[in-house]
């Protein structure tokens, strides 16, 4: 995978190395904090390598690559208030570490900072591109409200989750990769299918997150494992083991949030199939994405690089 | 006023004419509410006046009118949030009607209607509107957060106050009416002017709120007379006031939120002149609009309507 580190890393740098303006302190200072927080860098890192395949310089494709990523923390700053979450990426979130309005605000004018990168195009691929990314910002928005939606409901079905997870998070890997395709100026039908293997990625490697929430290896994971079960949050683990009508599973709902919660939970997801079923789903998109990819590749390109991605962000054998 | 009546009467027609998608319902239904409160649709009218100027049909330049529009909207969905108001037009605000959460995404999914009224331009005035679009955006969050620091400060210049109303509340006046320019393929120097003829039209207005806000006749106001100086905002009338020195204004300060307290602002201020100078200085801006105005009618147009629109929106006679 180093091509993919590579891209990361110059996409790291290049938003490392975005000049906010100084002034007003408050409006500004909280973007410098969170564009340098961190984060995976996954999303615009998947726009260059789309522009890759299609012989588009990455000094090309980096401002589309910027306007996904802006777009993409704008989103999390606003998520953050509305989810009243204290850290993000180990650190304080802004509107803890400022105040909520601020955070209302920068958070707002890093959309703004998103829409300038597209301006950089001033050729026939705007209109495009402009056109796509408000489409999927608008999806972003409904699958975070859907997300909210879904709290205060009592039951979620499998198919609701998966439409959720897909605006919220899977439409912008989507419009990421598709965003190559449209600065390499190619077909509708190329630009589809780049879409569809980042949306069907993104469906697989959310509901992996579900998996791994309750059964990774806490060293590797990164946040607590079992924090799902704690909240009681719908993921498609928990809406599958209430598909299964088992009493137990109310029992699990109503325990208080400790270790044992999470241990009954372990056990119960397996012996009831819960982890089987969910892994077939995960499977499921990733072979949508597989069949993406093999259309792709039929047109004689070079796949390689989207093939080692998929195969880097799902892990199928645990 | 009749043409602009009939420009407003157009627009409020398309605006309340849009659809936003049924669901989810929690983030349209805001939308949907909102946007038929009321409101004077004045901005959008001067794209369309504009775009009269230059024969650019109603049906051409209703998209950046729209735009205009919405971008305003949101603008004032949030603010909303980060002001606490209750009320809106007379009617409830969003955050309180549902909750803040659904007003941040809510606003935030109009801002991206903003950008879809703009993609409907696929030809070569895109980029420039697209360019001009976010400038402003950026600029009326920056006036919002001048003017969120300055209700923490303890003094404000006169020159910084009318630089936040310029940012806040101006420039998307002279962005209006830019639009219609740029829509009719004109100079950049036409363009300046147009812009500066809203800018300074529109720092004129903020500056007469100020001064009606103490002086208005209740009936014709639409909102408290007086609300100004029962919460020290630091307007143009407060910081003219301070700038003289004179004790009395300490006490009025620390005075309680009563009606004795607007009657001894409204003496305190012509005894020391405050009216007199801030009265001048909204003239100072509308000249500076007459002059951009001369600029343009030097050029052979036809700059009646502007003429009528400025009369219109500055009384200069109480």
């Amino acid at each position: 995978m180093e091509q993919l580190q590579e891209l990361i890393a110059f996409v790291e740098k290049r938003a490392r190395a975005h000049r906010f303006p100084n002034t007003p302190e408050n409006l500004y200072d909280p973007l410098r904090y969170f564009m340098t927080l961190g984060g995976k860098r996954m999303r615009p890192a998947l726009t260059i390598m789309a522009g890759n395949l299609f012989e588009i310089p990455k000094e090309e494709s980096i401002h589309a690559a910027l306007a996904i990523e802006f777009f993409h923390n704008f989103s999390l700053i606003h998520d953050d208030i509305m989810d009243l979450a204290p850290v993000r990426r180990g650190k304080t979130t802004v509107h803890e570490k400022w105040n909520q309005n601020i955070a209302i605000l920068s958070g707002d004018v890093l959309f703004v900072e998103a829409y300038e990168q597209l301006a950089h195009y001033t050729n026939e691929c705007l209109p495009i591109l402009l056109k796509r990314f408000n489409e999927t910002a608008r999806e972003v928005c409904e699958g975070q409200q859907l997300d909210m939606d879904f709290e205060n409901r009592k039951t979620v079905s499998a198919e609701e989750y998966i439409e959720m997870i897909r605006l919220k998070t899977s439409v912008l890997l989507g419009c990421a990769l598709e965003f190559g395709a449209i600065l390499g100026r190619q077909s509708e039908e190329m630009r589809k299918q780049l879409y569809a293997f980042g949306v069907s990625l993104g469906i697989a490697f959310q509901i992996q997150d579900d998996i791994l929430d309750l059964y990774a290896d806490p060293e590797k994971f990164g946040k607590q494992v079992g924090g799902d079960i704690l909240s009681n949050k719908k993921t498609l683990m928990l809406i599958t083991a209430l598909e299964t009508s088992d009493p137990r599973i109310a029992e699990l709902l109503s325990m208080p949030a400790n270790e044992e919660k999470i241990n009954l939970a372990q056990f119960l997801f397996r012996e009831l199939g819960v982890v089987e079923t969910v892994k077939s789903e995960m499977e499921r998109y990733y072979q949508q994405a597989q069949t993406a990819l093999q259309a792709i590749r039929n047109t004689g390109m070079n796949t390689e690089p989207l093939s080692q991605l998929s195969d880097f962000l799902i892990q199928r054998d645990f």
